[in-house]
Formats: C-alpha cells, structure tokens, sequence
C-alpha cells in the first residue's frame, strides 16, 4: 500500500472543531487506501503561550528546558487527534518525538533530524494499520533530552518522514491554498501555481513567501520528496512542488518575488586589497545583519565602491559596526550613504537556464514604467533589483504581466 | 549528604509566580545541605482543560491517548521550575517519566509504580549535585507508552521516589498547613498536630480529610517513607505522618473525622442463609455503590435485619439494584427503609488499642447531648457512628471536648 504523508500547521488545529476538520481530511486519504503517518503542530497560539512562560521565568535560558517545555504543545494536539480518529471508528494512536524514535543533534531548539527509527511504525503499518499521528517540531537528543528543530519545524519533520516511509507525497495542510506566482494583494491578476520545482521554491521562499519552511524545501529536494502544499479549508488541489523533471510544460519565469523594506548602503571609496570584502562583512555579520545583495564597482586608482542591501531595521546597526570597523583601522573608506527607500523585485525561474534575453527583458519591462534600477544581482534561475520602494508595486505588476504569469505555461 | 523529596501540588505552582515561591523553598533546602528532588504537579486548572479536550473529542476514549495528552501539563511545570531555579543560580534540571524511568503497570489512567530507575539520578546527584525536578503523576508501560495514575498521582510519585532514593523526609506542600484534629469550620477549637500515625492518617483520609492521597499514605507505610505535609504559603512547620515509634506521646484519639452526606439503608426481614450478604453487596458494587458500613442484626425466625450506609446522591442507584436483585429472586426482603438524613462521625486513635472504654466514652458524650446513635461499627483504631444530620456539628464539637483534642497529648 502506498503511504502518505500529511501535516496541519497550527491554524489548521488551532481547536477541536478544527482537529475534527483536518482528521476527516486525514479519514479520506486512508479510504483511498493509503497508510497514512500525520504530523501535527501545537494548537495555535499554545507555543507563544509556553514561549512566553519560559521568557518571563529565565532571563538566559536553558535551551533543553525551553525545549521540554515548548514541545508538549505538539504532544497534546497528537493524543487529541488520534482520539478524535478513533471516535470516527479509525485505528491510530500517537507518537511523541522519543517513541519514534526521532534522533537529532544535540543543538536545542534548533536540533537537525540525524536519522528517523522505522522499525516501530512499520511494525504498526504491517500488522495493525493504524494511522500515526506525530508529534512534530521535536527529537531526542544523543543525551536522550527531548530537543526542538526551531520554529517552523514540523514542516521538516513532515519531510524527513516522508522520506524515510517512502511517502508517495507529502502533503502540508497550511492556511494558504497554494504557493501564487505573485502576492496576490500586490497584483491582483497573481495565479495558483499548479506545479513548481524544489529549485524556485527555495528562492521564493527566502525572498518572502512564507509558505514552507527553507529548510524542509532543502531537505525534499535532496530526498525527492514531493511536497504538495494546500488549505485544510478548501476542497482543491494545492501547488505541488517537486522535481523539474515532473514539470513538462513552465513558463520561462514561475514567479515575482519581493522585499518592500530592503535599505541600500554605499561604502564609498574603499581600499581595495584583497581580503577587503572580509574585513567589511566579517563585522557586519558579527552584528547580526542579514546583508542580502552585494555588489562591487570596478576599482579605479586602487579605490573601489561597495554596495549591499539589507533590512531597514538594521541599518542604525550596521552603520555602528562599519564605523567601529573604521575606527579600528580594519577598514578604510570615505564615506557611507545610506538609501533606506528602496525595495527588491525578484524573479525566478528554472526555464532561464535555456532562455537567453530574460534579465534583459526585465530591465525593459521596468524602463517602460520609468520605473529606475538601482543594484541588479543575478543568479542561475533568479534576477533581482533594487528599486525605489514607491514603484513597488508598479513594478511587480508589469513583470507579471511582461512574462505573461496570469496565464498557464 | 541527606536526601529530601519535596513535591508542590497544583495550587503550591498555579502560576509563574507561585513556581518562583516554591523555588525558594527548594533553595532553601538546597542550602541547608540536602540533595532535593521536586516533584511538581501541573499548573492548576490545566490538567482539568486537558480532561475537558479529551472528553469533547471522543466519548469512549482510549486510555492510553489520555494519558499522553494530560501527561503534558507536569511536564511544563517541571520545565518552568528547573529553568526558574537556574535563574537563582541553582543546578536543576526536568526529568520526564520516560526520562527516569518511572516504570508502572499497563492499567493507563489508574497506572501503579513499579519500579523507579535509580542510576540516571543518583549519576546527577554524585557528580553534579543537580537538584532533579520529576513531573508528577505519570510514568511509562511496559510498552513504552506514557501512563497516569490516576488524580491526586503526584503524592504517590513523591513517595515512590522518597523509598527509591532513601530520602530522610518526603513533604507534600499544598494548600493546607497540615492535619488537624477535626475540619475547623465545624470545631473552632480544632488544633494542627505535629505527627500523625500512618494508620490513623489512612483512617482519616478515607473519612473525609482529603488533603493526602490514601495510595500515597498506603505507599508511606509500607516502606517507612516520613511524609510531612505543609504550606507553601504559611513559613511554620507542618503535620508529620510517621510511624507510631516516633510518636512519643500522644491522646488516646487523634482526630474527630465525619461524612456529612451520608444515607442509612435498611433491608428488612431478609432471608437468612450462606451467602446472602454476596446476593445483596454483589449487586449494589456492581452498580458503583460506594457501600461503607455494613451491620447485620441477630437472626430470628430464619430472618435478619441488614443494614448499610452509602453517600446520600447514591441511594435512588442502590434501591434500583436491590429492586431488580429482588424481581430477579436472587435476593429476598420484606421492605427497604431508607434514612437518608444521617451523618457517619469517626474518632480514630491508635491510642484505643491499649485503652479500654474509650467507645464507651464516646457513647456517653454524645448520650450527654441527646444524640441518638443510629448505628455503630468499629475498626481497632476507629469507632463510627451514624446519627441524625442535624447533630452533626454538636457531635463533633462535644467529642472534640470529651477527649481533649485541643490539647497536645
């Protein structure tokens, strides 16, 4: 029999009408006749409940108790769940992160899964078939602590299941119907996407839409795990993500993505010797400051610009850490200037690779809405610019209209 | 160095404040040398939302699947307390059932301890004298499942643990200061007692004083374990139970004990033969009838008088059963008298086993202010009574007097 893999986010249990909702979804697919393994977050608002007792008890915590606290939200929505199977007449029963059992690093609260024991569910598979229902977000440490894969985790949990069952799909019940070639709240013509590679969801997702967690996209891509992420609201198909290969037909661009408070910053006239660019970031990233575009002008009379972006909220931060880097006399520059009026545009696809003149017909698009570039970074399947933030929306609406994103490939 | 198990009920941790409250006690003991092992039960109010979860999502639920979701509420509060005495700069860790092992039978939601895993513990307190925080109440099958044991656990948790570790004290902080004489807002003159003897503790907690789980006083007994139950309010010592070696001195009676709500039901003219009193108790336990006196009269003409008690809500039950005991011809009687206007009054002293007269003596004082006594059972250490509801506090308080419980013995 072929298994399945499904997985409610917080809002698709949030209460028990909610776990009676997604436990009917769950009753369906074993009428199709799947062996079905569940994996199930805190009800919502519960984790920022048990956050928040942790916080106000311990100023500088211990991450193995924040970790044994924090996961009995997961543990309380798997027992509910398989009760509420059974009250359906479906043999199921529960499984915390230790059972399983689910080994992880010993990092706590941000532990990775090492390997996920087979051998007791299988036996429940073979003999009983009894649906399980899993506690995500959670594992056993090398000390036999119970540890936390950070917050968004039980995505990765759904995953790393899916993989080590040989899950036909994994399917992430969320509170969104699908991943959009756009916001649709910024361009209302935005499309469901049917389909999109592991590739361009990686890039979707650190660019903004927040669907699935970056880590468990990582991780299905490396087990080719098919990954279909839907409304536990709805009755209709999702968007399913997959390898490039399952993708016969695409456009050559699958998306418009965006960053609206992104803030550019110019170190002007800098020394240029090797080991410059280390001496800049090093401080920078000591800082915390998530640098996202770089890039550096060509040197003129050993001097050269450098330009990076970031969050808006961190440019007060990153401007102490450069100037305490030039007061140090670890790094030389002239001047820094600082545009935090600025938002990026990206768009992705796999179909660039074979597609010459795709960067180029951006830059058109947004010259013919006036619309300026500031900073262009290109990847394999990806363009960026910066721009200023009031053309934001003027410019992902005419580049989901320039590669015709509305309509199917 | 000596070892002391102190376990906070639910109230002693209702909030983070209160969790803070108990840490301090924990610090104290820590202070004056003691290994410590907390056993904490869950926030107050929590575990009845998680019965509350259980119960809304499926009528015949499985037991084992309660036990996993109400576990969870001991295990935040373990959690809370280790992180809150790290912050008073106390080595502290949680232990999970699972974690110890606390091992107890299959029986989920009525779970017994087995046996407790000693080496992970002691490994703790040898090299790093870590105060082990233990959630309370709950355990691990034989089949690797989480079990509970049943409300009020955690006392037979501290206990468990007391015996296992060789703890010098085992003290049960909760919302009452200690054992009195008699309940107060019947007898003002009740007095706390310093030490009470396991078995007048059981005899007591059976009546009526519900401050310690009878399992837990049982447990105590039998392995030694010197129980004091105290205030984590009030800072003044508490009642210790003990063997009655270490009471030196002490009155011939203990404590006046009463059950207001209880009914008198009569059977007579029964049919006299072998086996007759299996014919009538068989059924009545059959329908969860809490029966608690029984006095069978002197047989005359091949028939008796058979007389019980049972709590008053109970009676409409009991006469049910007896009914259809009758029409089923496995019980014959001539008429059922119910009396459901009485109240049982106890006094219970291991002191009477080496006097005589002390029912005597109790029979006299009632007898002193016209309380008529309806019927009578008695035990080694415990005479009971039962007389018309509205004597009750006159009873109480006239024996409170007659045997000079307001004095120390």
């Amino acid at each position: 029999m072929p298994r399945l893999v499904m997985k409610f986010g917080g809002t698709s249990v949030a209460d028990l009408e909610r776990i009676e909702n997604a436990a009917r979804l769950v009753q369906r697919e074993v009428e199709r006749g799947y062996h079905v393994i569940v994996i199930v977050s805190a009800m919502s608002g519960k984790t920022n409940e048990l956050v928040g007792w942790v916080n106000q008890t311990s100023h500088f915590y211990d991450a193995r108790e924040y970790d044994a606290v924090v996961s009995s939200g997961e543990n309380v929505t798997a027992g509910l769940m398989s009760l509420r199977l059974q009250q359906m007449g479906i043999d199921a029963r529960s499984w915390q992160g230790w059972q399983v059992p689910v080994r992880t690093t010993a990092a706590h609260g941000a532990a990775r899964i090492e390997e996920i024991g087979t051998a007791n569910l299988d036996a429940k598979f073979a003999g009983e078939m009894q649906v399980a229902v899993v506690a995500g977000f959670q594992g056993l440490s090398p000390e036999n602590r119970i540890t936390t894969l950070g917050r968004g985790g039980s995505d990765t949990t759904a995953v790393a299941f899916a993989a080590a069952f040989g899950a036909e799909r994994c399917d992430i019940y969320t509170d969104v119907d699908g991943i959009y070639t756009t916001d649709p709240r910024v361009a209302s013509k935005a499309r469901k996407l049917d389909k999109i590679a592991y590739e361009e969801m990686l890039e979707l997702a650190s660019l903004g839409a927040k669907v699935l967690q970056t880590r468990s996209v990582e991780l299905a891509m490396r087990y080719k795990v098919r990954l279909q992420v839907l409304s536990s609201f709805e009755d209709k198909p999702g968007t399913l993500v997959c390898d490039e290969d399952e993708i016969m037909e695409s456009n050559v661009v699958s998306g418009v993505a965006f960053q609206r408070d992104e803030a550019k910053m110019t170190l002007l006239a800098v020394e240029d010797r090797p080991g410059i660019a280390a001496a800049i970031f090093g401080p920078l990233a000591e800082a915390g400051i998530n640098v996202d575009m770089i890039v550096q002008n060509i040197s003129e009379e050993g001097h050269t610009d450098m330009t990076f972006s970031c969050p808006t909220d961190q440019v007060a931060r990153a401007r102490k850490a450069l100037e305490q880097a030039m007061a140090d006399g670890t790094v030389a520059y002239e001047n820094l200037v600082t545009d935090d009026n600025v938002a990026k545009v990206s768009i992705v696809g796999i179909g660039m690779r074979s597609h010459a003149g795709v960067a180029q017909q951006m830059f058109r698009a947004l010259a013919n809405e006036g619309v300026n570039i500031k900073v262009i970074t290109t990847s394999e399947i990806k363009v960026s610019v910066l721009i200023d933030r009031k053309y934001l929306e003027l410019a992902v609406q005419s580049l989901h209209d320039a590669f015709a994103l509305d309509k199917a490939g």
